[in-house]
């Protein structure tokens, strides 16, 4: 079987198929716990302290004037829709105006949104201005929010009447049921199970109808992250259904030349994103193969093959004859938000082990026979890693012509088994020991040091990085895992503000997938 | 009979036979006719002059991103909700975040609303922040505005998309019929044509499940406006099943004294205003009396005829012994929006003039014989009246220690009998031959100066008035007929600021009366 183009009727077959598995949401009702300040404190994550003020029922009784604010905490992260009762005090004589803010984070209701200097849209920041006509109201929010934290701001009532916040709660969703239903990993220290239980709750909270990159922002399917969620739902919700329609709407939705896209919408109808990222791309078919594997479901893996098999030929244009990462079509290498990264090390990495993973998916499926030019080119990427990247001297890879040394270069190579045994065990300790190696920015980058330590049998070292890094985390009042994380860099963004970061974002969960395997 | 306090049981009645009387709103759809802009301008209304920019259908090819404008003409003042349909242009990635601002003048959407320093409730002013997860969408707004321009300002898009308005309109509603279902009034010159138009679509626009004042703003039933609307009503769109609706919610609703409120609510369910106007409790039996004349319907005039007696026997405390206004309460005396004007004068007028109406109701339902106590106060009033106010050397009315001289003062006292033929036309004359007399500063105080030239059969100066008053509101560009007009000062206002100023304000409407009575 030659490498084809799955034709636009398949494409169309396959978006139905997703949309015939497209899960009803599970409703939990969230309520507020109490009310708080937020102060600045220093020493508190990104400068902000929260400080508990009033019991919640005292909430009720207050009277609220216009310029008055008062900040709900609901004890957790919650995904959802909002809702509030008002009552009024005196003679409701005019509408009645409200702010609503929803954050995940304390800097979030703490720091003016305005003016915007960020570089993703303002409209992700999650504030609402509404005007109610009547007090007494019940003001149901049409929309859904991801927060921990609600500040109202009282923008106007009159001078004759004041309003109360009678009620409040979140109508909170998910396609995964509740945490309180999944055995917990047994024989894990209090810290390690505390991370494991914030890994679920962030993995929930981004299963909506695809699994959401985070329920704040972007709110949409990336296909780098579904991997990383697949792996820990298969050792959790076990929700193998909505994995297979994000398997289909990314096969659905291909860019004219066949690519896998790197993100797809499922609203007003399935369609593709305008992000292409080519270590996402070389991740269809490990995502594909994992799926089928974790499921039993082989039929999926045999019905979408065609598309895996293409990304082979697709991709093989970044990799010139001599076997050394090319970027003929400048297009996104995303491997980590770490803007220092020399990515081609592990952009050569991601690829090799895509490839790897498209060969044993064939076979598999019982197509091994025809994926002889691929194992070929395997053999061949393998050798030029080895021969280009490797510096058997200090026995790790190096990326580029500064030859950089990055804990992602080492990570990627090892999963593409570029090296093997002592030598991959070798390359990570040696990254571990050089302070001046490039880390990872992102929980994202920290998976694949992970990934690759397992593979090595360095479970106790993997265990220590969780530690480290979502153990800080957790340490800096994290309800669940971010998107960003740099603990030298609290307020490190990409987008030019942290308030734009995602606070629950789903390529953050896979704790949850080491820590049982540790078992 | 005996004046008595109507009871809690009686009220619960009337409030219930108000309810049954609620009518069905029509809906009528409104389309903007044309893009604009509005430019600073010291020659046109508040300094601000609309200027076509392009023809409508040009909109939905615009493509807008952060930071751009676009202001729709609706080409009339129309009330309802509004409805927008947008698309995109691009991969839309983020929520779209727009402001809409709904503006019956071009300064609200000329003029910044914030920071407010108006006294009434911010909440009024007619703004919305929205933001739409997914564009392209349909956007209906839950609430009702009141408004000829929009202003849409885009806040955000994303860099990967814009969006266009492709389509935009108003889901108007009124309770009376279409303007055009009225026959127009015969050999009217063509401004006092178009006085008349503008003044119906006044009423028109205030015309909901109640008559309200104004549909911006206070958006509800005020008795001094209920009675000029009820005239118009009579000789326009004759919904007398909506003027009993008002009569017997103003009944339903006593201060726990008995006395008529001036405002009330409807919602969330009938509900007292705070607000309680010594001449508006006076013009309650007026309304009643003028009601069941037009109408017909005197069974309502009998069936409410204890609230109008009961007013009687509050409002005596607000004369004493000799006669004179006082003021033992210390409540609202309205009369005008005009600071200078001294009301005691007036106040004095509007008393009587309800005072006479009640006898004259109490003969219209054969219940004449009951009232001779009335008549007897009504003869003592005047006479009084006469004594105190009537400067007979001058041959007009003065008020307060100062000796003011104010058309309201004439006005009152002539509708109150206290002059009357020669004599009441002669201080109508004399007040407007002196430049110095206070003016009244609203259309309400204006109306109650032609009814006073009416009843004086003065009706070409009562044209003049129209003409010089409501026309210079033409002039000025009035799509419906303001609550307050000075024209010495445009932008006066009685809330700190033009902006909260109602521009279709129902107490303006009676030049469709006095049209229609020059015949």
């Amino acid at each position: 079987m030659n490498p084809t183009l799955p034709s636009a009727d398949h494409q169309r077959k396959w978006i139905q198929i997703a949309e015939s598995l497209k899960p009803s949401l599970l409703h939990t009702r969230r309520d507020p716990v109490s009310l708080v300040q937020v102060l600045s404190d220093a020493s508190a994550f990104q400068g902000w302290r929260v400080k508990q003020t009033t019991d919640l029922p005292s909430l009720a009784s207050r009277q609220f004037a216009a310029g008055d604010t008062v900040i709900l905490d609901f004890g957790q992260h919650c995904v959802g829709s909002f809702h509030l009762e008002l009552s009024r005090h005196g003679s409701g004589d005019s509408p009645t105006r409200l702010r609503l803010t929803f954050a995940e984070v304390p800097a979030e209701v703490a720091e003016p949104l305005d003016p915007y200097k960020g570089s993703l849209s303002r409209a992700w920041l999650q504030d609402e201005v509404i005007n109610i006509d009547v007090v007494p109201a019940r003001v149901d929010l049409p929309r859904r929010y991801a927060f921990r934290y609600v500040k109202i701001e009282i923008i106007a009532t009159s001078g004759a009447f004041k309003v109360s916040v009678s009620k409040t709660w979140c109508d909170g969703v998910s396609s995964a049921p509740a945490l309180e239903s999944l055995p917990q990993p047994k024989n894990l220290s209090e810290d390690l199970r505390t991370i494991d239980r914030i890994s679920l709750h962030t993995l929930r909270d981004c299963m909506q109808t695809v699994f959401e990159d985070g329920p704040k922002r972007d709110r949409r399917l990336w296909l780098g992250d579904l991997r990383l969620q697949a792996l820990a739902n298969a050792v959790s919700f076990k929700n193998f259904e909505l994995v297979k329609r994000c398997l289909y709407l990314h096969a659905g939705l291909l860019r004219e030349d066949g690519l896998v896209p790197a993100c797809v919408y499922e609203t007003p109808s399935p369609r593709i994103g305008a992000n292409f990222i080519v270590d996402y791309a070389a991740l269809f078919a490990p995502t594909l193969l994992e799926y089928a594997e974790a499921s039993g479901d082989l039929d999926t893996a045999r019905e979408l093959w065609p598309v895996a098999l293409w990304q082979t030929e697709l991709l093989k244009c970044f990799v010139d004859d001599a076997g050394r990462f090319t970027n003929p079509e400048k297009m996104w290498v995303f491997i980590d938000w770490n803007a220092k990264l020399h990515r081609d090390a592990a952009a050569l990495g991601a690829l090799i082990f895509g490839l790897g993973k498209t060969i044993a998916l064939a076979e598999r499926i019982g197509m091994g026979g025809s994926v002889s030019p691929l194992r070929d080119r395997l053999k061949q990427w393998r050798a030029a890693a080895t021969r280009d990247l490797f510096d058997r001297e200090r026995g790790l890879f190096i990326s580029g012509p500064e030859r950089q040394v990055s804990w992602a270069s080492q990570a990627w190579l090892i999963l593409a088994g570029v090296v093997e045994g002592p030598a991959a065990a070798g390359a990570l300790k040696a990254v571990a020991a050089d302070a001046s190696a490039v880390k990872p920015g992102s929980p994202y980058g920290w998976h694949y040091v992970l990934e690759a330590m397992f593979l090595c049998d360095m479970k106790s070292q993997a265990t220590e990085i969780i530690r480290d890094y979502w153990g800080k985390m957790v340490h800096l009042g994290a309800d669940t895992f971010w998107e960003v994380f740099d603990p030298s860099d609290q307020r490190l963004s990409p987008y030019g503000t942290h308030l734009m970061n995602s606070y629950c974002h789903a390529w953050s969960c896979t704790p949850a997938v080491f820590l049982r395997e540790t078992k």
